[in-house]
């Protein structure tokens, strides 16, 4: 065991092949990871619970079906992390909120269930914001500690980032997954509406709410999002086929023809910062041809308020009872937001319905003519300061719209700090989506 | 042109074939239509806006066409109803009411080319209560001249039923496809929501409005409704492949083994008319073993109430102009029924939209089990009298969730008139429902 210290950097899938072939063992890896954490967690803050022993009973578990010659799942033995808002059975789940304090809840979340069966070992429950809102709980950011890890799903990223797991599940309903991959220089994914399902998890809203995956590389984004990606009868908005074998497209030979990418800026650019357009442009110089300027106008251009219309109706409609009747356990910035939508009108949130269903459609109309949207997956650097987990105005749009998003940790900021290049698909493209992502990689 | 008595009384399929073959002409088949219409119209009230020479210009055009050899659509000759709500721009479209008296639009409906391409004979506009609400406009039931035709596509309806046209659209909203045909005896058919572009048709309610039509044989609304479903970029609710090869369906042989038919009476059954349920059983003995009675309670027990919320939410967002601006011109039950959506707040309209995704999961789940379901069209015969045109609550469900359904003229009520036998099937499978509809017309 004298590598131990640096088998916790090892890629999830070089984690499952060694496994596998009786070249690691899952406790091995897990008390690598263990130990990272120790190293770094009180600077990190990226766990709300961790129980050491159970985690390694887990993993000594798997090492023996290994020994006994069981059949393996394709994440037996590898470790993930889950953002607190995803019940456990064997851990709390406290959705970062004090309102929820010691809450153990009686069942594992489909998730849960769905890793286990693919053999991975809960490694421990990572900190969100307070009901993955705004109110954020201390995480940093691993390459900068003065500076926010993103939120809401701080701790998943963070963790990834930090290598204190290879695999971390975290969720976006604004912008909470891909903006912390950027900000945090990991790959991140949040796959078309209505693919992984949320029975078990926190509900902000339902129209809106999407699981996502972080890991260290596109190959481990796809194996755990094919375990993940199964159609599950308890969450109403879940429909037939729900699996794209993301594997399966980044094992591929790529197509020889060259790429066509849109570059969409949006109405959104007008808050990134200003080094965002240079530092781009010299990413998509790298592309050359491959990559045409696409305005997005018209209708777009009211696809941010008509986020924060669902959203808002969403925080009143799900929220308010935690709003009216436990006001004095909530952080402040919480309350703020679910009052938000109280006075919202029924034909205000109906407009903002239908501009989602027509963005959808012109979404697919732009993509009849090009491989995928590319931008930056947020308006900047990681910011300084904790006070703000930074702006998710980059990602709103694709939520309300439910297309699948990829971040992948290509760009450099003016202070080194890691900005994500976001990949944008049509409503289940997740495969083909993968797949540029698989052609950009390899440039 | 001995037989033009008669000839009104074709089949649409059969129209086609005898055109093609030279064996009749279009304009022989017209002049038989509008010779029905001149003995009839005075008592049934089915037609807005007829000009007879423009048809038999275009019945002309059509057999012009085939004497030179003419690559001929599928509906080449034959004349067609159009619901007047239906933009065409050689007719006026009035939408029923004195507020569009005369109003001339500019440019076909999609659906308008779509037929117009398919060599369809536009015969004329056919009668609608005011915006495809409750205010009804006069049009009686051809079996019985003393009771409605039901709403709103009363002329659609009873045209067909009359034999003055073979063909008509119509439209859902409520229940406005199903209930007409129900009570005048024809076989009305409301495809899967989007599968018809609504480009050019009066909005009601972009999630809840549907085209459907009208035809005295499941071959003629396969034909038609072929033609019909052909994705629009400019309707924003469609997407890719809409097509549904319904005339390929119902041409195959049917499979050998017995049906599965879920009999759901469901929560609307307790505004059925007491004869309703012996009436049904007796059709349904007929059935034999391929019937299971399948409750539908819980989440469907709030169905209605969730139709009737985005209704009305709908109506006020759409129309709230016309009845703030021309109130007076409006019918007084089409101001009341704007003025119902008026203070719904956004989380109740957002709860029955979340409803309707989960009555779609549910569909989907028990559909699962069973070849389609089945139930009546409506609560009863045709009621006697004009002011109302009779219960929607068979089918508010089925559109608020948009599964496709058909109403078969399959049953008789105690004074004579039909009622249909309803089938619902899941959403996209418009073809497997026409297979089922094929089998029970076939025992």
């Amino acid at each position: 065991m004298a590598e131990t210290d640096t088998l916790n950097q090892m890629l999830a899938t070089a984690m499952a092949a060694a496994i596998a072939a009786g070249e690691t063992t899952s406790e091995q890896l897990v008390r690598a990871c263990l130990e990272r954490i120790e190293a770094r967690e009180p600077v990190v803050k990226a766990w709300a619970h961790l129980d050491r022993n159970l985690a390694l009973a887990e993993a000594r578990a798997a090492d023996a079906a290994v020994a006994g010659g069981a059949a393996l799942g394709p994440l037996h033995g590898v470790p993930v992390g889950l953002k607190d808002i995803i019940d456990t059975a064997d851990l709390p789940t406290e959705c970062g909120s004090a309102h929820f304090r010691g809450r153990r809840p009686a069942n594992d979340a489909t998730v849960v269930s769905l890793l286990r069966r693919a053999g991975a070992v809960i490694l421990g429950k990572t900190i969100t914001t307070e009901f993955a809102l705004n109110g954020q709980r201390g995480t940093t950011n691993p390459h900068d500690p003065a500076r926010t890890p993103g939120g809401s799903s701080s701790g998943s990223a963070a963790a990834v980032a930090d290598h204190m797991v290879p695999l971390a599940l975290g969720s976006q309903t604004g912008g909470s997954m891909l903006r912390p991959a950027s900000y945090c220089g990991v790959y991140g994914y949040k796959p078309s509406y209505g693919r992984i399902s949320r029975k078990g998890v926190f509900v902000i809203s339902r129209p809106l709410d999407h699981l996502g995956v972080y890991a260290n590389s596109l190959d481990d984004l796809a194996l755990i999002a094919d375990v993940l990606m199964v159609y599950d009868a308890a969450d109403f908005d879940m429909r037939g086929h729900c699996g794209a074998r993301l594997s399966q497209a980044v094992a591929e030979q790529p197509e020889p023809a060259a790429l066509k990418l849109a570059f969409v800026k949006g109405p959104p650019w007008a808050e990134a910062e200003s080094y965002l357009a240079p530092v781009m442009a010299h990413y998509l110089d790298g592309l050359g041809e491959q990559v045409h300027d696409v305005e997005l106008a018209g209708i777009f251009d009211r696809a941010v308020d008509a986020h924060g219309t669902v959203m808002d109706v969403s925080l009143w409609h799900n929220l308010a009872s935690y709003y009216l009747d436990y006001h004095d356990q909530l952080m402040a910035e919480t309350s703020e937001r679910i009052e938000a939508g109280r006075q919202i009108t029924a034909g205000a949130y109906m407009e903002a319905a239908e501009l989602a269903g027509s963005l959808n459609h012109a979404v697919d109309q732009l993509l009849g003519h090009y491989d995928a949207m590319i931008t930056a997956s947020a308006t900047g650097e990681a910011p300084l300061g904790l006070a703000s987990t930074g702006n998710a105005i980059f990602q709103r749009m694709w939520t309300l719209i439910g297309v699948p998003t990829l971040s992948l940790p290509l760009m450099t900021g003016p202070n080194g700090m890691p900005i994500g290049v976001q990949l944008i698909g049509r409503r289940g493209g997740d495969a083909d989506l993968f797949r540029v992502a698989k052609r950009l990689l390899a440039i």
